[in-house]
């Protein structure tokens, strides 16, 4: 951590890095009955570089953050000109009047709150299913963000955005449509720390913040709105229109913390086609998921968490089966979010039952 | 930007940090008739972390650049090791004896002067394409440099090159001869800063420098003399002593810069062949161009450019007929080149009048 | 550098980067006979940015290192995520109880002596045929290191790692079995820096540094135990298990310096079979590898250095006969390892005698 005030207060600036380190381990478990020696993975999970402060008014922040580690770079494509995806985030937020800010560049998307939390201030080893078939990630392009205080204990949040649709990094411009994400935020029991994973600071009073997205990606051409597979067919891309919607809660109280969240994803052509009319074998990843998580802080910042999430998508487009995971955790938290050790184990269970497994996992995080 | 200067002033580092937010838009306009619906992109155009500073003696000087969007760092090759071409700039420079310093290492060669100028500091939203097609932007090799005062408000800037003649980041070496590059600038009018685009400083009184280039690429094997297709033939590659001069100059007076270039590239065996005198299909670009551009800023730091650039490619060997751009911007500096918003539209007018086309562009250039 | 302490002293961070600019020079020398006309290279070698420091106690440091060069990142494979092999280190190290530390994350592992040595702490342009071939670099996992006095001038170190034995930046996870290292070191005449090349600081007694590494990697997939070739045959991977051992020494006094090195590796199944017992063509590169490099510093940090490698790979399995090679090289460190110029000349002798040649470098070493 640096951080830097000019002398004469006209810029600041934190830099910031962080790693994870991860060890996962998983076994096949078809029917729960034939137990096999599974795999195991040592890997650099995440590691980032981050810069952010205020530049020649404290009105005009920005932030900038890269990705490091093989994980946080890949995807690699002709659509990323063949280079890692290195920027996370180049963004620039301006205050340029009362509550209203107008953010410009590259960085997340208002969709899900699970995605939106940093994954530096996360409760759990790794977001889940939900979140990986679902989020709507980051993009670039303008989003305007407002808050309004309606009474003393009630906080509306609302941002709207609209953004090339393509995803992060895409350096071969727009194909298809543009992408328009608006988010309502509610917190009628006042300000917390709702993008913030566990009640550290154990709340004194109930706490919660509910929120509601509503996505549409206008011909779009990736398999999950602005990620995924690309669509070719024989005379181009196959073009879909991809609407996500996105309904969370986070409830924080003396330590306990309740996150919930729903998405759904439907599309107009969710099966891509040739100019013919035959299909391409790529299919919009239509469906909904739900996740529900809930953890307990001890007084020593031993936690421990739960989470149940199902995936469903559409049988019939996708011919993917329901998806349940069940995970129970472990988190000590040694300073806060910046040193912990967090442990987890999941069982994986398919509709089909041949590809049920169990994952188990080890991080430690860290800031610096 | 982080400044830090040791205690016994041993050595000093400036870190500095930059990212641009461009959104460009382009519309075919065959014959100026029918006008069609373009394409557009949001793109990070270019992020940058650099650090400079001297060490151990002032007369030692360093700078490391290295780029972090993804057409900064394009061009991965089985040249590059099959990896980005991520260090722009890694370069000592050693100040050995009254005005001559010696440069080791990778950085610009002194090649023409809208190449030279930081693209941090271009009074256009980006260079012309009389760069882009002509600039002998990066290479590996040492630099001699050297000023000289003819009087009061009469300097002269010398400086030669000797590179690899591969480009920046290469890694397989050299291949085909070296690269020579020799520079010769006049500045009859006094110093100014000639390398930065804008007169936002309003100069007093007129300011002009005038600068030379010839560059000579022995044995080069890429089509762009050290950029550019290498020239692989069946037996290696096609080799081409590659000639290139640039005449530039840039005036300034109250608030008015004028910035002229010409480039032109030959070579002696311009159309690449196998062993066997076939052609194949690769060819040297030979040819000229031509660039004009002039920007008046207000006092109130808003400035209204126009830009005229012409390209000219010897027809009967790249079979490219003559290309005309004719560019109108508005930069407004809010913090000078720290923080502005630039705009232009630019009418692309080809000779066969099939390709013209409308070029809309937008940028936030941002500094920290 | 930027050496940043928190008002606190609850953490810091030291950050530092460094470029090496070589040129390098090879000709052909068949039989000492016909000289031929050579290839050489300009590249910036290695380019890095290292932050380290303790954080929230002075017993838990931590490292993280990136590479920026062509050089530095590449080895870009599926195994990467097809992603450039950005990090280096990223490890914290953890001082739990006395003279213990567990270390945790990507980094090098206690194998041979040179390559433990920081390439800027290197007396030579750079490390040894017998590193490059034998090295057991980097990889992910846990270390734990202890040292111990037996009087008051005999230093024992101790080290174990427990990694997953693919090598750095792989995020396939692990194929095979794990690898395990064992390292034993003896300082009986003092602690010195024995990990640092050349003899700086003009050891007023004799110093001595000994080593002995002893590495197993079971079921290993690659040519060269964690690193090197992956061994895939039509099942997938030919396992063996490959066995390293270092013996190595670094010994100083009053501005001499020399360090031997012996490595030796052998696999049960060094010919990787398909599953019908057909060779797939990739082989363990078994056999055994010696290094002796001895340097003076004059009193005004001039150098000189010479070097004698042999590298004996098993005939029977690799094909490649006995590689030799002598190395006279000069260094002047202008400030210590931070500034310092290095060139040297080596005459590379094989069994053969056609492949004989000879090698010239020159390279600037540069840290701030």
């Amino acid at each position: 951590l640096v951080n830097v005030m000019a002398k004469d207060s006209s810029y600041s600036l934190v830099f910031a890095a962080r790693f994870q380190s991860l060890y996962s381990s998983q076994w096949e478990f078809p029917h729960y009955e034939e137990f096999e020696s599974g795999d195991s993975n040592f890997l650099i999970r995440r590691a980032r570089l981050k810069f952010d402060g205020f530049a020649f008014s404290p009105k005009l922040v920005y932030k900038l953050e890269v990705g490091l580690s093989n994980r946080d770079i890949s995807g690699t494509s002709v659509y990323t000109g063949n280079t890692p995806r290195y920027i996370l985030d180049a963004v620039l937020k301006w205050n340029f009047f009362e509550n209203f800010e107008l953010w410009a560049g590259q960085t997340k998307l208002p969709g899900n709150r699970e995605r939106v939390i940093s994954s530096a201030n996360l409760e759990t080893v790794d977001r889940s299913l939900v979140n990986s078939r679902f989020n709507i990630d980051r993009d670039m392009g303008l989003q305007l963000h407002h808050s309004l205080n309606l009474g003393p204990n009630f906080l509306i949040r609302e941002a709207f955005a609209f953004s090339q649709g393509e995803g992060r990094n895409i350096s071969t411009g727009n194909l298809g449509g543009y992408q328009y994400t608006g988010r309502i935020e509610a917190l009628p029991l006042g300000d917390f720390s709702d993008y913030t994973g566990a009640d550290l600071s154990r709340e004194e009073t109930p706490k919660l913040a509910v929120g509601f997205t509503y996505d549409h990606n206008a011909n779009a051409v990736r398999t999950r709105s602005n990620s995924g597979t690309y669509m070719v067919n024989d005379i181009g891309f196959h073009e879909a229109d991809i609407n996500t919607i996105f309904l969370d809660a986070m409830f924080k109280y003396q330590g306990w913390s309740v996150m919930v969240e729903y998405a759904d994803r439907t599309s107009d052509q969710p099966i891509a086609m040739n100019s013919d009319g035959t299909a391409t074998g790529a299919v919009v990843n239509v469906g909904d998921g739900f996740n529900i998580l809930t953890g307990y802080v001890f007084k020593n910042n031993f936690q421990v968490t739960g989470r149940y999430t199902t995936i469903e998508l559409e049988e019939e487009i996708t011919g993917a089966g329901v998806e349940t995971q069940y995970t129970l955790g472990f988190s000590k938290y040694l300073v806060g979010h910046k040193l912990k050790v967090q442990t987890d184990v999941s069982l994986n269970d398919y509709e089909n039952n041949i590809d049920n497994s169990l994952m188990y996992r080890f991080q430690i995080d860290f800031h610096f």
